[in-house]
């Protein structure tokens, strides 16, 4: 069976993201791509890279141009996402990759994001855990998605199991990631020019204002916190793409170290896409770039008390246009790993 | 007054840094090079970018070849410098930038280095804070400076003005570094191949393992501290050189966000070296390329009850060889920022 | 139908992408993976970016070990191949990624390779032109295969339409290529070390000494030159793969452009693996990225008399390990574009 | 003596190299710095590398405020020195970085540029070989001077010599050169933001459209050439600066080797800052990073009848700012080599 596709915010990164896996889906056909000031160019001269889609053109993001298809993705900024949806069929399969639909509480958004509410749409990330059990449960069926900020996923994945397990303190968390500039969008700003970003690391949103961390906060809820704190930081550093999360928390006293591994193997031991790797090793982003894949290290500190998380993560694929499609899978009874690479290419 | 050197080590990064800053020194007269593999090549085979020292040729590193100047700057593998420096004369200035002279704790060195330990120098940091004061105090008219590790001096620096004004606790501290491969030196390992390290992140001795990490306690020890716990974390980044740390800390219940900044800009209000960005800035490393330079960003993350100190520094330059140089200033009576850039290479 | 399927040299930058790519293939089956140093291994330690494989362990290479697949791909260092084929049977489709069967002049080899002879094989350019036909009439039903240089298949392919059409002259042909590092293969030399890198450009075999010369002169002969000179300029960049070839040549007096163009347009108007894009358009390695395809952009200096063919290729992916797998397929009788990527990882 | 200095566009990369340079120099005194959209910041907060310069605000580009100095230096969008200079005193040495007073030919002008003529001045390059003698005679107490395009003395000052000489000729040329991002400007495009140039090598102004063509021919005309032809390509490469120029032109039949590279000795044996690298070395960008120096490593190809001359420069250094300060020296009767880095910053 195939599913006919439009594709919203086709000239972006996270766009152009998603026409490249969807292209290589077996049963997604992509029939419109839309865009706001490229449209009407052949998507070729924007994404020239998407060779196997060089006979679409953008069209402008309209209601009209989106309806009619079984599954819309829609990568616009922030804020957009909620004036398009409210025109769109409720039969239709909804995918927003944007922050519109993440956040459960109203004032998380008034707080970091502020500008209308949308309310939230089932979270599309399948692997973390919900209450004893995953989030993949809660997406089967469904017909809104909200697809999950890539740093918010990546951390909240690092760290759930051992909230769920009881083997880690939710308080006094911190995570540190190392970014590459892609996951700030195709957006012309000084900070962002290659001369600025290349042969050097800096660090943004520091300090607690990070959008993300509502977020974080509300998937380690969701896997049994009561009382989490975080300090998080992003360092833009010069790859294009990837996420390496380096995200600590202090160990319940008394846990052995064995305890500790334990909660991560056991919860993603029979994962495809989140894997966690043998004791002492530690993932690259190379490993997993263009792939739909996270891998985690772990090691315990005794000395500081603190489980640190490695985690590496492709921003745009698994950290968000994968974890779109995956969900869509999901949400369709499509096989969930359909046309999703877990290889990732490197060097 | 002109000093004669040698320096050896020549032919690796440090060494190559140290030549760098001294060929602009107006007081120092490099007289002697000194490497292992690469003795009896010109020095500009080996470092083609020091074009002023092209009619230097590398010998061999031996007590004989270093012995005769006023001053000997080492950059050899760790381990290594203690054979040398027994044999030259106890007037002579040595300043050593391996590890083997900077643990004052003999079991620290057995924990993390192992070997014969030669015990400590005078630790060259000029700024840190020291009981009340600051170690450059304890640098005047010294014979033997141990150089400090790039990271150990980038973290202790980035938070002893807060253990020393007791705003922040040092109990918990975490501690995330992207750092630039010329930091492990000119060493040929698979990890350190530029295919491997190009368009990629990834982190090592992660969960307590790293070397540096009794040093920085030592620092920590130093400006007051009593009961010192660090989660320390490198990340390898694509930059050649270049640190940028993130260190947090919590802060001391009831202390306000103002006392904590307060802190901060009274320990290095009059440094030249080290400073302190205005409330809402933070560092690129691109902005202390070349120089001997560290500047620093704090945030007040209150929810989270952590301060953020993001610090960016050279590792060859402020964290290696400008460091030795300014110390060794400092040792000699020389005006202490003689010869040492303040402005960095950017973009 | 599935073919047995062994790879030696499975733990270098060519075997990883050949096995990456063979993943992805529907039609292969890949049971042996052999290696030297790193035999005993699991693959997932030394390639972790292929999950999909890790129930694979590398073993020696050797001909007991290669032996009973229908097919095996040899990635291994220039001079070795001939010594492990000679012991595989006659009917196993052998695809030789190193150069020890590329040349067809004995001369050429002696004066470029040296050390033992042993024969050239069909050559893995499936669309090269060949006599006014195209290379992969000269492919199916063969057993033995010579996949290409990086670099002389890219040039190669960038001028033979020219030639072919009497449009280009094939003397005082100029090509510099941007080149990244993983073409140079897994090897500890300090050239290649990412601090040497990173930052910087450095050109490598300048003068007439690069290896691929002869090649392209063969490649380009065969496309009707008879009289070829190539001034051939290798630039190393900071990208871990890719290579961006710029070739001129002179046009033939009185031709006109679009007599030029139409040239190209006319050799690969009707690949699926190497475009010409629109005038005026000029291909990025990062369109190219993983992907089995080539990019061409062209353009007329009249003022100069040249033609300017800037080409866009991934060295490992259709420079290498893409260019061998398309050719297996057309051997083996399976549609030549089975299991490869056309799009590339972008941004 | 101390010469007061102006610096307009001091927000820019050229802006910013040329006030770290200033900065060092023992000379030169930086009174007021200028800019546009950024007026009225403190350059600290724009050049955030310049610490030694954090006492200066950036005030509007206006003849007012560059009036009253010695020396002033612009560094503006092409066409915009013209309206400036005319408003400035005659006896103030007025340095332009722009391309408005580089052409010779007002039909060149036009052809490639286009807008108001403004008449040339003495071209900014000491060491160009002009009718028997070198360029720096010119510069010798005069008060207008236009400071190179950084492409474009790069290639003149690579085959200069082989044309003065008569060993090489000037028709047929083919220059390629690997480019970083910041000779492009601080400009909000596209195709210069990070996730654009990270990991990719792309070309522009192909086919002989690039403006510093008719600068090159020129510098040619003036070493000897009457007849130049050039192809010249430039690819944009992930540094941030520097070039490496693959430069070759045919050899005159019946040259040799050795009186080819006779020429390039003659030429720059006694230089400080352009410097013939003995045969077989080549040299990388890193090596003159930051520095105003110019390395040329040089190879006689005789099957292909061309040298090749691989040039490496850093755009920002010796290609504009430091070109500009050593033409300044020159012209002020200051000792030319005053306050100019001739060692890069490698690794």
């Amino acid at each position: 069976m195939s599913f006919s596709v439009a594709v919203a915010g086709a000239s972006g990164y996270a766009g152009g993201e998603l026409l490249r896996l969807l292209a290589a889906h077996p049963q997604f056909d992509i029939r419109t791509v839309t865009a706001h000031s490229t449209a009407g160019q052949p998507l070729a001269s924007v994404q020239p890279h998407l060779r196997s889609l060089a006979h679409l053109t953008l069209t402008e993001t309209t209601p009209e141009n989106l309806s009619g298809h079984d599954v819309v993705f829609l990568a616009l900024p922030h804020g957009k996402s909620g004036e398009v949806t409210a025109q769109l069929d409720e039969n239709t399969l909804v995918v927003d990759c944007g922050a519109d639909h993440r956040l459960t509480s109203e004032a998380d958004w008034a707080a970091f994001y502020g500008g209308d509410y949308f309310g939230a749409w089932a979270y599309g990330v399948p692997e973390l855990l919900v209450a004893g059990s995953k989030q993949r449960k809660h997406l089967a069926g469904v017909r809104r998605i909200a697809a999950p900020g890539c740093n918010a996923s990546t951390v909240a994945l690092s760290l759930a199991p051992g909230i769920a397990a009881g083997v880690i303190e939710a308080a006094d968390i911190v995570s540190v990631l190392a970014v590459g500039p892609s996951g700030a969008g195709k957006a012309l700003k000084t900070n962002l020019l290659a001369a600025e970003i290349l042969g050097s690391a800096n660090s943004y949103a520091v300090g607690g204002t990070h959008r993300h961390i509502p977020e974080i906060a509300q998937g380690l809820r969701g896997a049994g916190a009561t009382d989490v704190s975080i300090s998080f930081t992003p360092v833009l550093v010069p790859m294009s793409r990837g996420i390496l999360a380096t995200s600590t928390a202090r160990i319940v006293p008394g846990t052995s170290a064995d305890a500790v591994r334990a909660a991560w193997q056991n919860a993603y031991g029979d994962e495809t896409f989140v894997q966690l790797l043998p004791a002492g090793e530690f993932p690259r982003t190379a490993d997993v770039l263009g792939a739909n894949t996270m891998l985690m290290g772990l090691a315990v500190d005794e000395a500081a008390g603190r489980v640190v998380v490695v985690t590496a993560v492709d921003n745009l694929a698994k950290g968000t246009a994968g974890a779109a499609i995956q969900s869509a899978n999901i949400a369709l009874g499509i096989e969930e790993s359909t046309g999703l690479p877990v290889n990732g290419v490197a060097p």
